[in-house]
């Protein structure tokens, strides 16, 4: 509960490296500091192996093959999105009952899942930096750009795979990553959210703990296939002990290491805060639709958990920041960069007004953030985000790769397409709680007398909008509606514009979307410009420059500290090392392991502290003294979850899903003390499956079994 | 829309004073550069009549009497509660419909609304320094409040007068105001919600604006006939015009000008943000809340503005300090004070280590913040804070005066018990909401594992905990239950502890409320001991050591800068001095007098920009160029709304209700060149009352005539 974060490792800095910091890339592990704190030493054979064996999870987190049959192992956060669209499809609620395929035909494809494999790395920062030599900041993104485009579609020669050109060292280094890429991802077994998610938000980035926060996929081939695959993990027979290395191979989202203070001032007086106060409110408003009924509670489930987790992360890295201690040492850190810049006179002819000119930026990123967020951020809701999504598929798609906004390049269409043409359900109910509140967010910002507040609302209230657009639009359908008939033959007429179904619209182009009637369309047509306008505004005044001075600052980190040093986090593969281990809280020990028994103690039977039934009637079936979470120093963040934990014998030893409420400001810095990766023990998972689950084909697959033998099949 | 505050004048600086700025008291104010800047220099004489025409709202407004009847003025924000209960008690929609009593009987008794008249003003500063001199820190709050509950009972020789001892310059000056009280309260005139807050949320702190947020009420004496008063603010005939000299007498509640960098940065990095964190998300519950029914939606109509109201003026007030341009200038004041003090050795001596022990204080407030707002604070609800008043009352009012919790102290019982004896109605489903949420974000703040967690929850859900204490409780009724009847006899049985009525518990003493099975009552005594000792803890350890230093802190300031400077707002008497006056915004003009034209011009005919039909009607009749709203340089704050802004002649020509956006940085410094305060101007409400509502006998009255003859009398 505490966030006190006494002494701070050296952040972002030059080997010897001595705490567990870093989460670093595959080409640049510090193999040697390992092998010198902790006696072993990884090849690369053994980072091969690791990096192939780890999937990302295309939403945002991520997982590991565990069988040859293209099992899969992430969190049942991971999957909840998964499992709440399987529960609107089938008419059941599988997050709270659970869900356990008893074969493998019986596992049912999750809606528009998608996963990347990792297979090769290049370095291609010579071309990415030559393509913006001499280019002034406005025109610096838009450069870059064309270039990157350029890269990645050269290197997804087809569907199968997925290249994004990393900004590594925020300008310092351009890696291309090479994925395949899995679009047919299919639920084997979730537990119920009870025990997955036990004791809830007050829980949540909380140690000891008590979580079987795991979720078992299988990636199926293009031939509908489970995957047949060579590299996974196996699975440790007792797992973890205390003091063991553990290595965590995962895909962290993002750090914020690397910023100067005037971008750390920035988030802690605006950005977090601005940022709290709507997920704080969108809480609150979310938490009393819940009661409206319990198929609303179902359908927001979801929403609900993942603000409340935004919140309670976010608030502990504005906490991090507004503790005078930990910022001191931010502080000072910049102030011996500069100073060592300043010192040489090269460096500082190069680097020495980098800090200021982020500053200048930073300042005018500030005046634009409302506009932007509000145009081309776009109301919050799933609804509205499908009808800007086509309509500028509509268009983009029409231009040369390299002049299409980012986001419809070719290296990024299989997934797109895969999402809006998913058949994952929408609420309309929710849609309209959500946009209505948005729209009024939108007017609060702008305020009424904005001409696009006056555009979106006209005389209306942000209610009647979001109930006419959300009601009238046929965007949630992937069919299209049953044309109507003609009244004197009875014979069905021809689709007009506002049938189109959103498949008609996804493949029918510029036309078909100008000549849509549906209402939602037209919404998002009609500020499209304006939100684009606002876009390339920031892209010229604020991104192409801040890029430009970031690429400056990299190399005068570089220049400074040298090579060894990792990059802020990215959302792509790396690998942390550390140990199971404990810490101190207000003068106590915290002791790295937990039990199952300590589930049973901590069961009140109120939500969010009762165990589901199933374990209740396990119970005495059950080794209770099974480690069931950990605590280890590797230094994770958000985008980790799902993550493997495994040995040096590539083992699979626990599954992250979270960290303790001390690892929050890790966005910032590591504090070997007291930040801990929290994940579920490896023996607590077999335990479940087997005894309390019985789910004994998942048992002898991760034990070695082909899935296809595995018992429980037909 | 923005908040920009370029330059900043000069804070709680010495003469000469060049900008309006202050909030002064009675018997400190500046005539002399009053009369230097506007050439009107205010003679005591007129003073004394300004501060006995001018009227408290004791639950936390500004008013005055604007006849010889009794009357008041004061904005329908401050009425809102008094206008809620009396729709609750009549089953109508005061609110919504607007309200307006055609005769004086027709005036119906706001529940538990008290008025102050602040009659006399004695420096007791000698007395209570003394009173502590040589005291320790933590002894120091206690010994303080001893001597004042001694002069304050000495002072308030019957209920008809309240005494406070006032701190004034967080130290430097302590005064006794003495005030008649007035407990008889009465609805005249409201408008509809909508005109009297048209624009609602997104208009709210904004200029231009359009509101007619009036309402008046009357004073009744404890004879129950109208007050006869002879000190009264007449009407002015036309009203102030552009660049007018303009006063505003009223109560200002608080201003943090005189808070250290360290106390500044406290409220820039926790308090504000924390406080903001938890008004957005009851925000977001309650909009939502609102959506269970009309009912629903009326009953928690007040809180929702509070809550918002709260949320834009405390988020101002973050931007003010998040702008670092302001927060630069601050800093610079303090270092140039500090410089000033140590360059001096007998003041260095003295005051030079006052800045770090506030420091020092402010941290350790910090730690303990959480579990003093858990339980001394205590759950959100008015049922808690029914049955917590009521378990200390039994309590506290057993000790001798000086003894006491200061809350409890003789001069403050009138008020209490009006407020426990009122009639208000209590919406036990809202109430359900409130406390199910505040309970959450009692474990969220001290975790589900404190010992005062486990008490208050035990094995329940907050949901479960809170229907069961409000669906429990009888504290909402002031008379007891029906008892049960003998089913042999069929004879009434005695009433049981649990049947006693909340006057009886109120009356009944500390047996009574011992003997209570009432479970609000059981629920708040269970955790009273420990809240009890955490806020010994707190003033031991944090009120009375800062209050030590606050009191040297100010003496160094009047050292350094002499008397002639305005104390920190204290929620107490105070005028200030300004004119009508437009600024600069964007670089535009914003000129200081809107029209009633521009009402219906703004007039979407959706909330809330949707005039009245009163209105819409009436639109042919009104004059449309009457002056509506006005912006003047008078420092205001929060606690002024319903102030009287009067000319040199002491004539009504306006009324606050609002500052803008711009001001809300004037919780820490008062910048003129964009700081303004909203009036609604004295024609417009003249206009308003004769011509839309037909309130003639108001509107004689307001030009002098007696209330007994105005017309609409029977």
């Amino acid at each position: 509960m505490k966030l006190r974060i006494v002494a701070l490792s050296s952040l972002v800095l030059a080997a010897p490296v001595l705490a567990d910091e870093g989460m670093w890339t595959f080409n640049n592990f510090p193999s040697a500091e390992v092998k010198k704190k902790y006696g072993f030493e990884p090849t690369k054979e053994w980072l091969d192996q690791v990096r192939l064996a780890s999937v990302r999870i295309a939403g945002g987190c991520s997982a590991s093959l565990v069988s040859a049959d293209g099992l899969v192992m992430t969190n049942h956060h991971c999957a909840r999105t998964c499992i709440e669209n399987l529960s609107g499809l089938q008419k059941k609620d599988f997050n709270r009952d659970g869900f356990f395929a008893k074969t493998l035909g019986d596992e049912p494809k999750c809606p528009a899942m998608e996963m990347n494999q990792l297979v090769e790395i290049t370095d291609v920062t010579r071309r990415v930096q030559d393509a913006t030599k001499n280019v002034a900041g406005d025109k610096f993104a838009d450069a870059q750009k064309t270039e990157i485009a350029k890269i990645e579609k050269e290197c997804a020669t087809s569907d199968e795979f997925r290249c994004d050109v990393v900004t590594l060292y925020r300008g310092g280094k351009y890696d291309l990553y090479k994925y395949r890429r899995f679009q047919d991802v299919r639920l084997v077994m979730a537990p119920e959210d009870q025990i997955a998610f036990f004791g809830g938000d007050p829980d949540n980035f909380m140690f000891p703990r008590y979580d079987l926060d795991m979720t078992f996929v299988r990636i199926y081939g293009t031939d509908g296939k489970p995957l047949k695959n060579d590299t996974y993990f196996k699975w440790s027979a007792g797992g973890a002990k205390e003091g063991e290395l553990t290595f965590v191979s995962g895909n962290p989202g993002g750090t914020s290491r690397g910023l100067t203070v005037s971008q750390l001032e920035d988030d802690r007086d605006y950005r977090l805060p601005q940022r709290l106060f709507r997920l704080s409110e969108i809480r609150g408003l979310i938490t009393e639709y819940q009661n409206r009924g319990p198929e609303q509670k179902r359908h927001s489930n979801d929403t609900l958990f993942g603000v409340e987790n935004a919140f309670k992360a976010l608030k502990g890295r504005h906490g991090a920041l507004a503790d005078s201690g930990f910022y001191g040492k931010l502080r000072a850190n910049e102030d011996d960069f500069r100073k060592k810049v300043n010192a040489n006179p090269k460096l500082k002819k190069e680097f020495g007004a980098v800090w200021d000119e982020i500053a200048t930026v930073t300042k005018k990123a500030n005046a634009m953030r409302k506009e932007y967020g509000a145009l081309e951020g776009g109301p919050y809701s799933d609804l509205f985000g499908k009808a800007r999504t086509l309509v500028r598929y509509a268009e983009e798609s029409g231009k040369p790769n390299g002049e299409r906004l980012k986001e419809f390049t070719d290296s990024r269409l299989p997934q797109l397409k895969a999402q809006m043409l998913s058949n994952a359900p929408v609420y309309k109910e929710l849609e309209i709680a959500k946009l209505t509140w948005s729209l009024t967010k939108i007017r609060e910002d702008l305020s009424p007398d904005h001409p696009m507040v006056k555009k979106m609302l006209g005389q209306k209230s942000p209610a009647e909008v979001a109930k006419a657009l959300v009601d009238g639009t046929r965007l949630d359908q992937l069919a299209a509606a049953e044309p109507g008939k003609d009244p004197k033959t009875g014979k069905p007429l021809p689709a007009t514009p506002d049938t189109f179904s959103r498949t008609a619209l996804f493949n029918g182009g510029k036309a078909v979307i100008d000549a849509s009637k549906d209402p939602m369309i037209e919404f998002a047509r009609s500020f499209d410009a304006e939100a684009r306008a606002i876009r390339t505004k920031f892209e010229n005044e604020v991104e192409g420059p801040l890029k430009k001075q970031q690429e400056l600052l990299a190399k005068a980190r570089f220049a400074v500290y040298g090579q060894s040093i990792y990059p802020d986090a990215t959302f792509t593969l790396r690998l942390s090392y550390g140990s199971v281990k404990g810490y101190q809280e207000d003068g106590r020990d915290v002791k790295p392991i937990t039990t199952m028994a300590g589930a049973f103690e901590r069961h009140t039977g109120a939500d969010p502290f009762a165990l589901p039934k199933t374990w209740l009637s396990a119970k005495s079936k059950l080794a209770l003294d099974t480690p069931f979470n950990m605590a280890t120093t590797n230094d994770i963040i958000g985008g980790n979850s799902g993550s493997p934990m495994v040995n040096k014998d590539r083992e699979v030893v626990g599954l992250i899903f979270d960290g303790n409420i001390q690892s929050l400001g890790g966005d910032y810095g590591f504090d070997e003390t007291q930040n801990r990766a929290v994940a579920v023990h490896s023996a607590a998972i077999l335990e479940a499956l087997e005894k309390i689950y019985g789910a004994q084909r998942i048992v002898d697959e991760l034990k070695g079994k082909p899935a296809a033998t595995g018992a429980g099949q037909p």
